[in-house]
């Protein structure tokens, strides 16, 4: 049997992770052949493939990135995406496939599964937003690095009695806010789920500069002030109406400044959040899933996703893993709140 | 309400965790009163207390150890243990316990519940050896310093092609091994659940070297090899029946030495693995058994230890926690094993 | 003796270091008394001091920031403060100063010494621009800090195709961006002392994407294009006229989108680079610094300011260290320009 | 020109930046080609090569070890060594030689030098004993991993009351236990140069016990006790007479629990100090030695080795640079024993 496999959207640490381990198991112990498709589902669409072998997978366990690379290229938004992607399969003698991937990603699995192709999932999402699975790898390893980066803020927040902002991921979803400001003990943190009050977040700015500690302040880039406090919306204006600063972070820092008087600075981690080697956890966790999706091809299981409940890798269908967003519950919030100010 | 707090039992990285989050949500949301008794047991059977509130701590999130500091003593070892812990609550108006142990500790614990005192224990081992729990804090941060320690062996294996072997903590249960076993990619595992054949471990170190790279094995300090291999045991004999040097990461480099002619060399990890700050998973995990702690006393849940369940926080009873070691499982160690060699 | 110390400018990961030696060497060794003044010149203009003996420097080796808080309060600048500095101590017995600080700092110590006081200095400045001494501390952490973000990113890069860029510190000095883009292998560095040529920039960024490599680029913050490329200066507007986004770096990222019509994403570490536990170097030569000062103290050798020679502690006149900024000089930027594109 | 590449020696965080900076700056400045030699000494005795070009040396910067791998041999052990060596050199028409290593490998290229053998070296000695140079990459790497680890058994010693004992690497020279016990603020550091006296060393542990912490000693493995109380030496006994334990680390915890009564405990870090990716000092350093000595080779400035003096990489003979071990100085070791106790 010969195997395709791609990793779509953002980048992940772990991704290597799960390819080794599909590609390791499915050779030793089922005697599979692979095929690597290059930068996701462009790869399959244009044939353009790489050499999926035991030496090809040799040393990128602790690596992040993809070695196939990846992309957001979405084939069901070409009309003959799909029928591309299958006519491609049949002339590189591919049998199945092994997508890698977040909601979009898996969206399209499903598609083509729906359409006969023989397809596993393993999700992927840093921001841990998937319903269907406790957790995603990548997420771990993005918590720690946001982690000890506001570990670090927090000397010099004590020393220079400033506000120190930090940016994480989480457009949709607060996961990484949450759990890195609960680890490294923030003063505030904001979530996209629940829109947060700017005169209560000023309160526990000053409430904090009382005990001559400065505060931290954890943002994700997705979070944003209630509705009320909204200024005028537009390309050049940020969410207070200052000239876009590049974000959230930048201009919550501006407000907090104009109302407290206090000197308030900003940190945006991006892209260094989902780089470099993952953690033990996230190891664990993508070879966990790659060995799970080589059991479910040669299971025939079809259509399904791999997925973590618990400590045990199961089986979802792709349906179930796509249908919502997992979002920040509001009691775990609640956990999280009794250490603001 | 005036409750009493103490650590037993060997250090753990997420033990101040706990104890900040009980502290700070026990006096901000609950209003309790804190004394905070010193070395485990010791602290009340001689009445060795010292003072917890907000202050006390300030800051200790990130900080490894115990701010109460710990020890093995065991009052059910003395006569009169239990009847002086009593008579001493009453004397200090300490009206509940928060237990944070391992077995011995939570054992403790269940005895003087049984007795009529009100405790609330929280789990402690960094071998996750408790079976009523998925996971204890500690054990994601002694896991990454294991990984962490076998990612730079690999670069020294590789350029001398030398064995290289790390004894990592485990003394009944390998989850350790396990874990950075895995996620660093060692060729090798061996755990106190499987006893090893020493046979198989050198044909598994031969075919390594065959490939130009060299052999990793991480053994957990209480693997064992097969009863066949066993030499005469004795203080002064190591498990090969060689002068003892330390453990059976010594014990397994001088085996493979003589029966393979190639070189070895064995790191063994010891305290560092238990020292430092901990993981964002481990602060959060134990921020979260911190705050389900309280909440229990709040409930008057007497008896109870709090545990992790996927990704909830939930009660089980001191008996069931206690009942028996988790070990790590036949179909767990197979997983593993698809990577060695 | 009754020794004041003080820690003035930005904070930076060594300060604790220099003060724990200082006053550990201090009591044990020379049987001194030791004032902390507060937040820099703010101490001492205000009688703002914390007591400072051996309980008060326990544990603080490796913590960053200073337990002495700092400021950027100038006595300079008011009419009477010399003065008021010189009635306060007079008025607290302190018979001798240790400044610890950057040009601002020591150029205030140098006035005071011109007037009579008895200061000795220590040099901080994370940017390592001052031309008196090799190095200081806290500069090979920031350059630590920068190098593990630059290695996050190199995996993103190439996963994505995107080019990469992380604005480091360095108002004036590329030392930061010189040493962390050689370290992390940056394809491009630029740094204030030599204004950059944005067509060569775009070029590097085209030849290396040809390599199916994507380029990172590591900018400092005080880094700027030539003359003829300045768009209109305005404080809304940046280097290339675009509508401000917080610095170079996001500027950059605007410039060469626009240019190479590749995606391009901009980090900025902000404060992070000058947070947390100091590297080794740091700690020892901050380690050595303080010894340095309390034993130029001892010897009444006045006006003067430690500085790393090669492998030696050396002493140099406040005048002296002040004197002028240490730039990167033309052939250590040459060094690192082997390796571009 | 075409130039042969070997590292001999124990291997060495930094090795691959050398290497890679040689083949940058030797092919993309020089236009000059170059051979990979195996195994140190091994390849050139045996032919044993590799391809060593721009695409051999991508990503290879933060990567510990070698690419060439490394060994022991020696030439000048095997009668014809040198002569083999200059006739394969012929063979393969590799015109001048860049030798990668410490005493041995520097000595080989010496003697090869001395009978017309076009060579350059680059010092490596993860001890940093090496006399003309200010410093050896590797060391901050392994002083680091050794400081963290230390940074780690803090918490241990302080949560258990009991003696924690690191033993670091440092045969002849105790730098690596000067620098990491200085940074990781140890009770007592014992180096080989300064024979200890074990009753002192007790004091020390047992005054600290007083303070309520415990005592970190910080032993290099070639440290020893003085002459009087050095019991029996066998290869079955170690330096106190116990039977042999691994080490001076695990004799030092046996005597000490005896003389005192405390618990005593042993970590030995082996070969985790030199392993896994190099930090920026010894990347930068690292990179600057290979372009230097790429440089040296272009002026044809045969029989040097390049070293750093302050921040300048310099020439020095081959001669001079063998001739004598740098210990460490008396009052370097007077500076650490300021914290002792």
């Amino acid at each position: 049997m010969r195997i395709g496999v791609l990793t779509g959207g953002g980048d992940c640490p772990g991704l290597n992770a799960v390819i080794r381990a599909v590609v390791r198991k499915g050779i030793s112990v089922y005697g599979y052949e692979f095929v690597g498709f290059r930068d996701g589902w462009r790869g399959p669409l244009e044939c353009d493939t790489m050499p999926l072998d035991i030496q090809a997978v040799r040393g990128i366990l602790p690596r992040g990135g993809t070695i196939l690379g990846t992309s957001r290229t979405n084939p069901l938004k070409l009309e003959d995406g799909v029928e591309r992607i299958k006519q491609n399969f049949e002339k590189l003698g591919v049998d199945a496939l092994i997508a890698i991937g977040g909601e979009d990603t898996l969206g399209v699995a499903k598609k083509l599964h729906d359409q006969g192709v023989k397809v596993v999932g393993v999700p992927k999402t840093i921001d841990n937003d998937l319903n269907a699975t406790d957790y995603t790898f990548g997420f771990d390893t993005a918590v720690n690095i946001a982690m000890e980066a506001i570990d670090r803020l927090h000397t010099t927040a004590e020393s220079h009695h400033r506000a120190l902002i930090c940016e994480v991921m989480g457009r949709h979803a607060g996961w990484i806010a949450l759990h890195a400001g609960m680890a490294a003990g923030a003063n505030v943190i904001l979530i996209p789920e629940k829109p947060f009050d700017i005169d209560k977040v000023c309160e526990y700015v000053e409430s904090r500069f009382k005990t001559r500690y400065a505060p931290i302040i954890v943002v994700a880039e997705g979070a944003h002030p209630k509705e009320g406090q909204l200024a005028v919306q537009s390309s050049e204006l940020d969410a207070f109406g200052h000239v876009r600063l590049g974000g959230i972070g930048e201009a919550l820092a501006k407000e907090i400044e104009k109302r407290t008087g206090k000197e308030a600075r900003t940190t945006v981690l991006g892209h260094i959040q989902r780089g470099g080697t993952p953690t033990a956890f996230d190891r664990v966790l993508a070879t966990r899933f790659g060995l799970g999706a080589i059991d479910a091809v040669h299971d025939g299981d079809w259509g399904k996703m791999v997925a973590l409940r618990g400590t045990d890798i199961v089986r979802v269908s792709l349906e179930e893993a796509t249908a919502e967003l997992k979002l920040v519950p509001i009691h775990r919030y609640e956990e999280a709140e009794v250490f603001f100010g």
